[in-house]
């Protein structure tokens, strides 16, 4: 993985961003995550915090350990917690290739919107397996770029999303991992893969997730490599800005948003 | 509508798929589904009654009216409901766009895979409400072939789904209707509109769904529409194979598929 790249970038805004989706996705994809008391727990790739803050909140008797490799998200996500008063959080610097731990030393490890910035995600999961104690479990969380689709459809706004594809897959990464769980975990060597599909659909009885979802999360993630697209040509300023529009257009009444998370559960 | 052209044709081959397709989807699209004994309820567009069979015994009380165009088709549904025993079923053969019912006749409406193949489906819904007693409700279930989405990926494969789409298209149907329920429903003045997602989602881990779904229902119905496809010239042959090919790909053991049908329920 190229050190410290991050096709999302680290502004400010970003961080709101991140912060906006983890409240609106807690309950779809994180309140069936409970650690009991005692037990050891490793993030791999906490970022700014966003999740460690959840996680924490939901297993607050479990020892967590999280591990990112940017020192700045570190010092953010460090912020965060302790704004929280959250008190069982141990951060630790580090590559989840070169991981600083000894074998067994963990029962459970979460890992969240991780494997698709990462060129050898089943590497990855490789390398965190013998930190696991016998029968630890694994838990991912992945999102699919490629399980978008909406009302009206708009050929624009696709293409929009493809940039984002694109300019992840550019920077190693794969934007379409969601899908791939169950082959990453079993080829990994994990058992009892569990893959379990989170659909966030929105329409205008859920205005919450109108605004939280379609607008703060997925359509300001598109616009935020708006500079990144123009810079390298892959769509001239007026596609990308009727693109842009056509994803907030799904956002009125009569719109409607599609967006599928993966989250995975497995034996070591 | 153009009257009794139907996009997957009437062939013993493709009533076979309709009856796989039926019982695989049974538990995640129907069982929800139950009617109050005694109350009156019409199955608009009943088809070869693969729905039917499923609709009565989930409320074998109801007292329930199946309405189709094509009286091949009912003539078909009516040998299932007897093969199977069922007495609650009523046939009745006319047209969702001069229904001949008076207004308040149902308790309930059930329409199943039936608006993807009209041009006007919001027209159809507004000719529908007035059937309905006060505070009646309506279930609407359609799938969304634009929700496709599959491991590995592969341009061919998408390609071969979009002519099905398009096919749909010429015929004056919307094979990606099912995100659309929202705003024909609230469109057509039903109240309380609930749209909920139904992803079918296929790993390795979930065999009879490889088999139910991926293979027999869902690539089965594109590789349906291969002479079209040829006549029209839309895809090449090579190309074409390639794409059915690559779409049972996914069945492999490392393979993935995911599809969406979308149920909503409203009242009038």
């Amino acid at each position: 993985m190229p050190e410290n790249r991050y096709v999302h970038g680290y502004s400010p805004r970003e961080s709101e961003r991140l912060s906006d989706q983890a409240e609106t996705l807690t309950a779809l994809l994180h309140n069936d995550t409970r650690y009991p008391a005692g037990s050891q727990v490793l993030e791999a790739g906490c970022g700014i915090g966003a999740q460690t803050v959840i996680l924490a909140k939901n297993s607050p008797g479990a020892l967590i350990t999280s591990l990112d490799i940017s020192e700045e998200s570190l010092k953010c996500a460090g912020e965060k917690i302790r704004q929280q008063g959250i008190t069982n959080v141990t951060f630790r610097q580090g590559d989840i290739f070169r991981l600083p731990f000894a074998p067994g030393s963990f029962d459970h490890i979460y890992v969240c919107f991780v494997l698709e910035h990462l060129t050898e995600p089943g590497c990855a999961l490789e390398q965190l397996r013998p930190l696991l104690k016998e029968g630890g479990t694994i838990t991912v969380i992945e999102g699919d770029h490629g399980s978008t689709f909406f009302h009206p459809e708009n050929e624009d706004a696709r293409r929009a999303v493809k940039c984002l594809v694109q300019l992840q897959q550019q920077m190693g990464g794969n934007a379409l991992i969601g899908r791939e769980l169950f082959p990453l975990l079993s080829g990994a060597g994990y058992q009892d893969v569990h893959v379990s599909p989170r659909m966030v659909y929105v329409d205008a009885s859920r205005q919450s997730l109108v605004e939280g979802f379609t607008k703060l999360t997925f359509t300001a993630m598109v616009e935020g490599v708006g500079p990144e697209v123009a810079k390298q040509g892959l769509m001239d300023a007026d596609t990308w800005n009727r693109g842009i529009a056509a994803l907030y257009r799904t956002a009125e009444p009569d719109g409607v948003f599609c967006y599928t998370f993966f989250k995975a559960t497995a034996r070591k």
